[in-house]
Order: C-alpha cells, then sequence, then structure tokens
C-alpha cells in the first residue's frame, strides 16, 4: 500500500451537549423550503437513475450567477471538484500548486493522483506570495489552488490579485470559494466576473457552509466550456448527485433570502466574537469567512486551550503545524455558543 | 487535454410514456420502508457533516452478510468503489485485468488513473477465459475485474472459478456483483465466503438494482481488513456519502422481505421473456441477472430493431462493439411492460 500526507477531518463527536465549532458548518438550520422538499419527494423516484448532470440545479445555479448552464458541473460536495479538477487537467507525475498553508486535503488528492505538490508559501501577515506564479510555474504545475476567502486565515484575497495569477498562470487556476457566502457585501467581492475574463479559472462553490447542508454532499463549479466540459463530460462518475440531493440543491439556490439572512447573523456575530476574543488577549486575523483564526495570547498554549475546551465539550480546531501551531480556528456560532466559548476561555485564561 | 476511451452510459428519457429496459433498473419500487425513513428524516440534520464512514449502515451490512463491520464499505454508488479500487491499488502506469468484453467504465477509470488495461478475452459462450490469470500476470496487472453474474451475457460464474482466480493471482480481485441479488437462490452461490478464504478479494455490492434505488447512488465493498481498510482510511473523501442516503440505505438492508419478493417476480418474469424471445426466433443468453443479453434472429439487424423499439418508446440497449453488434441486451420490466416489448417484436419482425 502507498503512504499517504494523511487528511485528517476535523472530529464529528454525536451529543446534544457538544458546542461544535470545529468544522465551519453553518449554525442555522437549512431553510424551510428545504425542508417541504424533502417532505414532499417522492421515493418511487429512486427506482430510476438520476439526471446525470443535474440539468435543474444547474439551469437555476446558471440564473444565480448568470452564466451559461454549461458552465456549471454539479459535484458529490465541493471535494469532489477539487478531485475531478486533478484528474482532468493533472497527468500524473506533474505538480500542483499551493499557496501555504492551506486546506490540506489538496496535498492528499495530489497524492493520490501521483502528482506532486508544489508550495508558494503564503507571507508572514498571510497574503499571497509576490512570487507565487513563478514558483508554481518554475516546476511545471498544471494547476493551482487557491482558497478564497482563504482557510485557514479568513482572508479575503481582491479580485485584482486573483486575475493577475490567472493571466501569467499557464495551468488552472482553482478558486476554492467554499467560505465566499460569508464576505461583507459591501466589499462587491465578485470573481465569477473572472470566469468571463479567464479561460482557466474554476471556481468551486459549496452548499455544505452558507446553505447549512454539510450533511448533503453538494457542490458545484463556476467556470469557462474549456474547463468545465472536460469535467462533465469525461472525468465524472455518470450519476455523481443523488436525485434526492440534486431537488434540495435546487431548493437552497432557490431561497436566497433565507441563507443571506443567516450570512448577515453570521457576520454581525463574528464581529462581536472577534471584539471579546481581542478583549481576552487572543490575536485575530480579519475573517471573511464563518470561522475566526486566532493566535492564543501569550501567557497561553493553543494546544492546551484546545484541549482543555475539549474537556468542556466545546470543540475548536487546532492544527499540530508550522505556523499555526500557537492558534486556533473557531467557528462562528449561534449567539449562545459563543457566549459558552468566551465563558469558558475567560475561566481557563483566568485559572 | 486528454482523450479519454469514453464511457457512454445508457439514455435516460424523461417521460411516462417511456418503457425503459436499458439501464437495469428494478421495475418495482423501493421498499415503503424507505419512503417512511424519507418522510421521517428531519432536515436540520443536514446541517452539519454526515457520519463520515457510515457506521450504522456497516453494522446493519456486516449483520446482513455475517461479516465485521470493518470489513464494509460505503460509497456514492458502486462505480466510486471501483474508483477507489484503481486509486488504492494500482500505481499509475501499472496494469489493470479485464474480461472482455465487460462493463466499460472499468476502462474509463483505469484511462482517468493513467493505468493500462490487458483483456482477457471471453471464450465463445461467454465462459472464461483458461489463461485469465497468467495473461493477467504477465502484464504485472495489480487488480482484475469480473462482473459476476456476468455483464453483458447475465452467466453465473461459479465460486469455485473465483477462487481459483484469487489463488493464482498476485494483486486484487475486485468481483463485480451488481446484480447478485437476481440469481436464484436455489443455486446457492455466495461470494461472501470468499472473502474469508482470500485477503485479496473485494465484492462489490449495490443498492442501485436489486434495492430498486439507482436515483440514490449508494453502493458497498466487502473484503478483508487488508482490502477494505486502506480505501476507508486513505483513499475515499471524508464525507463520501451523505445523511439521508445513509438512512435510507439502511432502511433497504433492513426490508429484505420486500426486496427480495422484487427478486423472485424478476426471475420468473425473466424466464417466460426468455421463452417468448426465443420463440420470435432470438437466441437468449442464460440470465441470472436482471436482464437477457439476446441475439437477434438471422433475418433482422439488431441496430434496426434497436431503432425501431426507440421509436416506438421502447428503450433496450444496444452496443456498437466487437462481439455485441447482433445482440440486445434488455432489462426485464413489469409484465405489462415486458408483454409490450413482445408485442412490438412481433410487429417488426413480421413486418
Amino acid at each position: 500500500m502507498k503512504q499517504s500526507p494523511g487528511y485528517v477531518p476535523g472530529e464529528q463527536l454525536d451529543g446534544a451537549s457538544i458546542i461544535k465549532l470545529n468544522t465551519n458548518e453553518n449554525p442555522y438550520p437549512p431553510a424551510p423550503e428545504i425542508a417541504d422538499v424533502l417532505q414532499g419527494f417522492d421515493a418511487a423516484r429512486l427506482r430510476v437513475y438520476p439526471a446525470p448532470n443535474a440539468a435543474q440545479f444547474r439551469t437555476i445555479a446558471s440564473d444565480l450567477h448568470n452564466v451559461p448552464a454549461d458552465q456549471v458541473i454539479a459535484t458529490n460536495g465541493g471535494d469532489e471538484l477539487l478531485r475531478l479538477a486533478i484528474a482532468t487537467f493533472v497527468e500524473p507525475g506533474a505538480s500542483i500548486g499551493l499557496c501555504t498553508p492551506t486546506y490540506s486535503l489538496y496535498e492528499v488528492l495530489a497524492w493520490l493522483h501521483g502528482a506532486s505538490t508544489v508550495d508558494a508559501p503564503l507571507n508572514d501577515d498571510w497574503t499571497l506570495n509576490a512570487d507565487t506564479v513563478s514558483i508554481w510555474q518554475n516546476a511545471g504545475a498544471r494547476l493551482g489552488f487557491v482558497v478564497n476567502p482563504q482557510a485557514p486565515s479568513g482572508h479575503l484575497i481582491p479580485t485584482s490579485e486573483l486575475s493577475a495569477i490567472a493571466t501569467a498562470f499557464d495551468g488552472v487556476l482553482v478558486i476554492d470559494e467554499a467560505y465566499v457566502d460569508f464576505v461583507d457585501p459591501s466589499l462587491h467581492y465578485d470573481a465569477v466576473t473572472l470566469c468571463r475574463e479567464h479561460d482557466n479559472i474554476l471556481l468551486l462553490r459549496t452548499l455544505s457552509k452558507g446553505y447549512s447542508l454539510a450533511g448533503l454532499r453538494f457542490g458545484y463549479g463556476l467556470g469557462s466550456s474549456a474547463v468545465v466540459t472536460p469535467m462533465q463530460t469525461k472525468t465524472k462518475d455518470s450519476y455523481n448527485t443523488d436525485a434526492i440531493a440534486q431537488a434540495l440543491a435546487c431548493a437552497a439556490l432557490g431561497a436566497q433570502d433565507y441563507a443571506s439572512d443567516t450570512w448577515a447573523r453570521v457576520r454581525r456575530d463574528r464581529d462581536q466574537l472577534a471584539k471579546r476574543l481581542t478583549t481576552l488577549g487572543f490575536a485575530c486575523e480579519p475573517s471573511e469567512t464563518n470561522f475566526l483564526l486566532v493566535r492564543a495570547p501569550e501567557r497561553a498554549s493553543a494546544k492546551e486551550l484546545y484541549e482543555c475546551l475539549r474537556q468542556n465539550n466545546i470543540l475548536v480546531r487546532y492544527f499540530d503545524a508550522p505556523r499555526l501551531s500557537d492558534c486556533l480556528r473557531i467557528t462562528i456560532g449561534t449567539e449562545a455558543q459563543n457566549d459558552e466559548l468566551i465563558r469558558a476561555l475567560e475561566t481557563l485564561l483566568s485559572g
């Protein structure tokens, strides 16, 4: 058996008493319309194969984003889109560009495909390395991954920087927008426009975070036909998304007002939580996501805080990795959950 | 973009007037218990990630097949299990053994992984080539695929032959049992016992056919820990099956009496249909699946029959491929659908 770099997903503990602030789920339930569609779904429809390319969902996404439907691909969670991008655009043995530290699954997927990775380390302030493209090009990278807003820092990269990368890079640039729904609308961030200007950009979207549907496994990609068509027609499993998931995903995109309201609440609580953590001595990175990357106060160890919170049934994320070992990544919860977190930290830091 | 061998799935046409006998769905609806679980599913559960390894489903499958739960892996349809087996056990550049003609997706998945394939052609009577293992071994194959009961012939390979292959083969033998539910129980076919005797066997099961859940995308694998654990812990996407699919799959395996009844009805109608097609001049291969591979009467062209049936809103499968171009593959439908097919063929053949 081959040895893998080993992706470690966040813990999924059961129990109503657990406060889960470790895997960046939306703290609010899915839209009522989704429950309605689920209730009304006729089980007899499951007898036959689902629509192989999720045509109805793609039409709705096409309308929402104002792109042609053939520039949308539906996938079994965003993770499948990442895998498809690698399988489609990277020959085994070739290289994949990263901006590190980043989502650790990229490296695992590269390894599974027999591809290598090349790192363009983020600057100390988590901004993009100015040499990102040259580092990628020198390694012959065929694909590059940028998370935006970034994980784990939460920073938002301006579209001008992404556009410059796409222009200079000979390969396909994947912009992983898993957290884009939580960006402050007043910033007018919009990377979909980049797909019209560059035929080598693939945007990743997911319903897991913004639409409160992590349990459903539904993501999608947006990009030029040059990028989307080969994944749609050649690489993906014939029936990659199931009939129920397709129906609920359509309902989710249709319930924009409900979803937008949850995003606004998360943004409001994110700012509140950042202030309170700063007061406790944490250094908070500015975040346009539904989580905060915070550096522990000098008098405390991030790892010990993580472990003590866990004993108090509060799960946050700790990365035992370079540049992150003194940090915690904390998902924005409900107001009550955030209050409990702050209370627990106050006790731990005064203890 | 790389050039693919191109998997062409069966057509999925909409419309109540279409008689779909082309993609081997079960003609009967899923068990009532499945509709009940779907109705009772709380949409709020979708907010959080699903159980990453489908623990509850694996426990139920473990009880059903009398194997330890850690020897079961749940997948997003059987197709995902095929892909995982290749990704786990075949280095890019290495070879994969086939028994041709066979399920055309194997070759596509091999190509996507950068692996080659080596063919052990089936004998003229569709039995296994006696040199299968030596052909595979000489090419250095690390994985071999056998469909049983076979597609597209419908024949059942005895477990003694599969056991002999597993013993002689240095790689992993995947036995694709997509159609196993339709095997006559009086034959006492049971390949699960082989998993206990050979640590290099992986059995593929799917809920798409036997359990009338093609729309759900749920399959699973059974095998030794040596085979299952690496796929479970290293290769598969972290959350490959969604929360609803897991719940419905549990209900499906729990409703054995209902499912078994549909299998018995399919077997009864399969035998009836074979007799009627034989009367019309077709040569029917003996089938232990829910389809029949039939050779067209000498006075007719299989391709023309396929096209004329299609004009009559009856879809069957035609393969424009060596050894199959004078054949049709016909899914066993309901009694009424089978009657319509026979009536249409009578008209076409007398015309």
